[in-house]
């Protein structure tokens, strides 16, 4: 690796301690000196050991991420922000991903404290009291996004129940006489963290009472769910498809455009997160939109608060709106 | 912090070295005594001080990865692949963004270097001699990757040359009369590294050679390429917009169906990187495809190998085809 503080010292001619002085610009040595010492340094690229620097002040000026993974475009823009945020806060970002896996994000959490980073970024996959109970014995800092845990916990989202209420409303004021929801994460119900997904369903199913609208929602938890749209005649009544996610969205217009079957004329489609690639697509899809980049800003925002002050806050929930595309 | 050493030796009423026989498994102890101290280290949720034998070891089980940012959508699947083979292999990701800064860069490698990362996957925006001195210096292990710095270092990538070659011929083959070719990072020719870029003119050129095709092509550096566009009259003659990445070719798309000009009846397109994303793309974009999960999967193994056996090597480049879509 780089050279050593002991290693200036001899090439300079002078003791360890005069190298430490001239390296942190502390008093008691000549200036001319102080310049050899720091062209020697910089010469030889010395950078100082910050391992050791950091047993000794007990700060690694790092946050562990732990979220699922980047396929889906809304994770990568969420890990973008928070990079860019971290970074000119001057903080590194370990990021790990966990595949939806109890027992990787167990694992990752582990490395983490292992590593001493200053706080973590948790996307959970994890929930209960039993792993609340074995996050609280490491006593880090750590700020949950997304999918809550508790009130016990910071956390950053969006009010997704509202926001599904608003959108289902506003499907049913276009006419529709039938919703087809889809969201395979349900079939998750009681096993894993599916609080945003469980947070959308009462939203929809709030709006649609808000509505008075009788029709009972098809619900698609089917992992396979463009296999199950297979079984469901689409053009029986007017119906629109109901996605909890863009992701989902974009995968039942291709379904929906191999079949010949037209949006909005035969069916209506509503996608949720806005993400960027939204705007190659074609019709343009009607979603929720919320801002991202502003969620990953203030999750490092009150994650160094809590660091910096011990102060475990939840911040106002994110904003959102629907944003009116060619798709219903 | 985790419970220490030193506590779980008072609460045990054993010694610091029972307990450490006890958590390194280790001989000279009873087997009850063992159990006691392995219960109390489980309930206590004890965890090794990873930094202290770091330090002892050498080893962080960290490697660093330098990207420009996760936007371009080939980055975001890149450092999901790196991630994922990274963990399998138990090695750390610390990502770091450069936002193509080259101070930004040179700070991330820096960092790296400082928090003893074992080794360094590194997608660089500074080239040239003084820079790869400034690299050698750190004596790291470093794998580059999309952009090349020179034969020096392990290079992961694909074969830039051909892969145009190939497509502009494919190009051609279709009759087209004239090329307009979108590549904003040219204008940075000699000041940034856009090595991968410099190959792909080299190889649209080359492609052009091949096929005896006489009309210029227009080169488009301008970072507001779209607007660039308004300025050529592209119903002149049977044009083809080829772009140096699906990103690109992306926007263009937009403003194309803006304007009303159809694809591939008026214009013909093609894009380069095949992004996961165009699966929902009308009308099928024709790319260049290259498996980006294996490049990252490479990348890691390339690495390791060389902090395993500092055994610098450059594997085969990884291989590409054309996609056919409905664009040309």
């Amino acid at each position: 690796m780089s050279i050593t503080i002991k290693e200036i010292a001899e090439l300079c001619g002078v003791s360890h301690g005069t190298v430490d002085r001239a390296l942190n610009d502390r008093p008691g040595i000549s200036l001319k000196t102080k310049e050899k010492i720091l062209k020697v340094a910089a010469d030889l690229n010395y950078q100082p050991d910050f391992l050791a620097r950091s047993l000794a002040k007990g700060t690694t000026k790092t946050i562990g991420l732990v979220l699922f993974d980047l396929y889906n475009r809304s994770f990568s823009q969420l890990t973008n922000s928070i990079e860019m945020e971290s970074r000119q806060r001057e903080y590194f970002v370990n990021l790990l991903l966990t595949d939806k896996s109890f027992e990787t994000e167990k694992q990752a959490i582990e490395h983490l404290v292992n590593r001493k980073v200053d706080g973590i970024i948790l996307f959970p996959i994890n929930q209960g009291a039993d792993f609340e109970q074995y996050l609280k014995r490491f006593n880090v800092p750590i700020v949950t996004i997304c999918n809550k845990l508790s009130d016990y916990w910071s956390y950053i989202g969006i009010d997704d129940r509202s926001a599904m209420s608003d959108a289902v409303q506003y499907v049913i004021d276009k006419g529709y006489q039938r919703i087809v929801y889809i969201c395979p994460p349900l079939a998750y119900h009681g096993v894993s963290n599916i609080y945003t997904q469980e947070k959308r369903l009462e939203g929809l199913l709030e709006g649609m009472r808000l509505k008075n609208f009788a029709e009972e929602p098809i619900i698609v938890t089917d992992k396979h769910y463009i296999r199950a749209l297979d079984n469901i005649d689409l053009k029986l009544k007017r119906t629109a498809i109901i996605c909890s996610c863009d992701q989902y969205a974009l995968e039942t217009m291709n379904y929906l455009k191999d079949k010949g079957i037209r949006i909005p004329d035969d069916i209506g489609l509503l996608g949720f997160d806005n993400i960027d690639v939204l705007k190659y697509i074609t019709p343009k899809l009607t979603t929720v939109h919320y801002n991202v980049e502003q969620m990953g800003k203030l999750a490092v925002d009150v994650l160094l608060e809590q660091i910096d002050k011990s102060a475990v806050t939840s911040p106002p929930l994110i904003e959102y709106k629907i944003i009116e595309g060619e798709s219903l």
